[in-house]
């Protein structure tokens, strides 16, 4: 089974965990992340091509804020809730309630 | 007197406030105005040079986090923070406090 490399929670970084944060889709995918615990990529709804979806997983994951878990052909997602938590108290439930808040569009950028 | 441009409250985007929150030295430009309100850019003791800091300063601005008043050479630089309040209620609040409790190194990048 192939292992992903994530981030120890010591080293999570909030500019890191912020940048992963500032992208419409990637605040899609955490928002049903967080309505539906862990989720395969093909599970989320995101109009954006397979790719993009993997590069976004890829930038969630290596900033700390997702789990990827492989098995066979599909990719896992899960939210760090725990870690972030105790990295940045209250910071992800500040961001997802502004997030819900905001109707912020998805605007799909081709990547 | 230069007016530069400020989006409107309504205009502010979430994915575009944490795009600009997501480095270090943005991050420690917002400490020391929450700190002491408003400073000139050259009041702000940043490792880095004027052009990089003015960059940094646009950033701010064009998201919506701060507000720029022109004033001679001088560029007097203010946290949005009614607006941003108004928009994303804690938000500034927890992510500064995330900050503040990281010990987020101010990596500085050469642009």
């Amino acid at each position: 089974m192939k292992i992903l490399h994530h981030p120890d929670k010591a080293d999570i970084q909030l500019s890191s965990v912020l940048y992963a944060l500032s992208d419409p889709v990637r605040l899609f995918i955490l928002a049903e992340l967080r309505r539906s615990g862990e989720r395969t990529c093909g599970d989320i709804d995101v109009p954006v091509v397979k790719s993009t979806l993997s590069h976004h997983a890829r930038t969630l994951r290596e900033a700390g804020v997702v789990s990827v878990r492989v098995h066979g052909t599909q990719r896992f997602l899960s939210i760090r809730t725990e870690d972030l938590e105790s990295r940045f108290p209250g910071l992800l439930t500040s961001v997802m309630n502004a997030y819900e808040h905001s109707g912020e569009p998805m605007i799909i950028n081709a990547e």
